[in-house]
């Protein structure tokens, strides 16, 4: 912090613009092991800030976490590759322990499925057992060959949640709540307007019956997979075994689902609000939600104003806003103000002497609708009940602002290839089409624009009147959302 | 659940009684990896718990939470093997990723330091930049031969705190003050009354100049060192090369820190307070605090009573009393009873016809003091505040009870090596003894009587008339507490 390094504008090179700021805004270090990240405290506090309001909405839908085994057996995830494609090419294999070869290699975990059903089968035998329904909180690894910091790393953070049901309905139930969950956070914490819909067969999990996923749209006009949801029928069940004795005194295989998230939120939060100053974080997910910077001349200046700051920030606090008083020595007001907002904090309360004497402060926003003004003084008299407001009102017009500018970029009822390419070329955003339902073609035109089906899109999301025919000419049969993605 | 399994009693065989109770109480279960448990959803709410205690805790002393890589290069370790006693032993080594064998082996992490160093050193340049207080919530891996669930695990979870100072004296308090955090924790949320202390050089952490513990004493009197505080001096400064510019601008190694505790604490939470009934919860860690279990014989009774216990269930979870309403079909009231009391709910309250007309429910306990009933009607009208008081007041008494129970089990004053063999053979508990500080003696003790030395007792904790002599008859040099230990 305190330093004077530029941050290349966005239009100039968004990649770059990422790189900076999640070194400048201290969110993230690289780390001598190729691939993996170090969280930094300040990208960290918004990963527990995720963490707290997605756990709650959990546990809210019936949910309870548990704690599953760092490896498995290299056979369990063999046994699922029989079943489903498997992970094997992206693994970490433990072949050594304890100053000894390992009879049997253990993978690092790179999700769950294959560790969790043959323990929980045991706890499973009648219907009067179901549903079961998990969650964990932990770090998987996968060896990507190229990384980036919170998009793509060899270790990351998740939860994954795992559940069981006894009817093929109830599994496509969870699915789709729990989608809804994701999408529900996306929006109202992240501030984050995703399109949410089903994966085509070659973009789904390779475990899955079907899989749903939560797309938004980042501001390089790139689409980023938010979250997925998968309802897996029988697949994992049958490959491990896992039975229950219906009402009618039957044994059948369970129906399970798996769903998660990663830190890949955090490149997610980054993209689709940062701007050419730095990043700017939504109320509910900023770990100072204000800052307050004092500003003096001489001693007896500082110390009327540092005690007049430290009132307010102790009355912010008290009401539960997360403040910070930046009493920092030798470090001058503007450059405390470079700081934050390059880190994202949304509202600064500026503390000088005319300000302690008029009992208010200046109140800078760190985003604000067009046409407002972004400076303003807020009296000391009721200042929580103001801050409350404006930080309620900030979250909002962040969602408005982001959904405005998906709208803007979300292009339908494109049907010829020469516009689509055009389209994703010179703009990108989300496009609607049709989709003749063929891979071939879903494939060659991947192949040709690098834009892929992100998804077919939940009713509430298609176009009034989608388009009757595919890029390629052929019949539509879905109206797609396509883009280029991280 | 709804088992009738029974349950070893404790003084038949203690440790049969464990493995029950964790079997029984749905805490854990083994895994296919040998040493890997599986935290179920009751013990793992247990440690959420536990992680919301200490996570403010640490917070309130100016830590800020990160994240840092599971892997390191297995030259970083040899690299700290240089300067302190490592790991290598009990590590476990990725030698192969992605399908390739890799060119550098990677170790699982043990522990962190030799991890973080490298990475913060590049976040320190001036004193300015001191102290850093960090800690990270993870998972960790040391191949143990011999594994026992939440004891003794070849993964466990567990939080790392590592700090950074400008001096020795700074270092050593905050190695004191988290020493305190821990001891206040157990205490004032495990309701453990700890004794803590240092540990003698053989005892004590390879890489530190002091190590500190909090020492607990089990219902089999045997100690369990429950956490630990490193002062590891300028050791993993200079292994690292970690140097901050000073004041005078000169260059100096940081002074460091470690402290952490982990799953173990489960362990010790059941065996400081667990009976042969089954598990007793303190109220601040118990997943359900309160369990209301209804009673009806027929339809009529069973809708009027279900709608009162779900009021009070209601009225309870809305003061934040954590509640159950088991209202499970087909299982009889005493089957429930029977359930959660194995389980160490605090409070039972069962609410039937008669009760639903008077009034009122009758409150059992799990646990009462002596010569104090253990069932009694409680009205309805203040419940709310009558559950919360009970709760506060069962959580002093499982504190007063387990401190009247080590204090029973603790010997002062003991000087003849007869009796300290028959102390530690017959019953077991805290002996204080004197020691000579021959590392020799202490060796001799230990391999005789499998007792070590846990700490050397803080100021407070030793007696007023320390022995004047060591077991062997030397002079004294210091007052210990000795105890066989997990």
């Amino acid at each position: 912090m305190g330093n004077d390094r530029g941050l290349t504008p966005q239009a100039e090179d968004f990649s770059a613009w990422y790189n900076e700021i999640v070194q400048q805004a201290e969110l993230a270090s690289h780390s001598s092991v190729r691939g993996c990240m170090v969280i930094r405290p300040y990208g960290y506090r918004i990963w527990e800030l995720m963490q707290g309001g997605l756990d709650d909405m959990f546990k809210a839908t019936g949910h309870e976490n548990a704690y599953f085994p760092l490896f498995l057996p290299k056979s369990a995830l063999d046994r699922e590759a029989e079943h489903v494609e498997g992970f094997a090419p992206e693994t970490a294999i433990v072949t050594h322990a304890g100053n000894a070869e390992l009879e049997e290699p253990l993978v690092v975990r790179p999700t769950s499925e294959a560790i969790i059903w043959p323990i929980v089968r045991d706890w499973i035998d009648s219907y009067r057992d179901l549903p079961v329904l998990l969650n964990q909180w932990a770090n998987v690894v996968r060896w990507e060959l190229r990384t980036r910091p919170f998009l793509r790393t060899t270790e990351f953070l998740w939860q994954e949640g795992h559940t069981a049901h006894a009817s093929d309905r109830e599994a496509e139930e969870e699915t789709l709540r729990m989608l809804g969950v994701y999408r529900t956070f996306m929006q109202e914490w992240m501030a984050l307007p995703v399109i949410t819909g089903r994966k085509t067969e070659s973009e789904k999990f390779a475990g899955a019956v079907r899989t749903y996923a939560a797309e938004g749209l980042m501001r390089d006009n790139k689409a980023l997979q938010a979250g997925t949801s998968h309802n897996l029928g029988q697949n994992f069940a049958r490959a491990f075994d896992v039975r229950y004795q219906t009402e009618a005194g039957e044994h059948e295989y369970v129906w399970s689902t798996s769903w998660g998230v990663s830190t890949r939120l955090i490149g997610g939060l980054i993209m689709a609000h940062g701007d050419d100053t730095g990043l700017v974080l939504p109320p509910k997910l900023a770990p100072f939600q204000v800052v307050i910077v004092p500003i003096w001349r001489d001693e007896e200046q500082k110390s009327r104003v540092l005690q007049t700051a430290a009132r307010v920030e102790g009355r912010l606090s008290d009401v539960g806003v997360r403040v910070k008083l930046d009493a920092r020595e030798g470090v001058n007001p503007g450059a405390k103000y470079y700081d934050w907002e390059r880190r994202g904090v949304p509202v600064r309360l500026e503390v000088g002497p005319r300000d302690v004497e008029a009992d208010q402060a200046m109140c800078v926003r760190r985003f604000t609708p067009e046409g407002e003004d972004r400076k303003r003084p807020m009296p000391f008299a009721g200042i929580e009940e103001e801050v409350g407001r404006l930080l309620s009102g900030m979250q909002e017009e962040l969602l408005t602002d982001a959904t405005r500018r998906r709208d803007e970029n979300t292009f339908r009822g494109v049907v010829e290839m020469e516009e689509f390419r055009r389209i994703v070329q010179e703009g990108g955003g989300f496009v609607y089409t049709g989709w003749c339902g063929n891979e071939a073609c879903e494939d060659a035109i991947k192949e040709e624009t690098k834009a892929t089906i992100r998804v077919i899109p939940d009713e509430e999301f298609c176009s009034s009147e989608p388009p009757e025919k595919c890029l390629c000419g052929a019949e539509s049969r879905a109206e797609v959302v396509r883009a280029r993605a991280y």
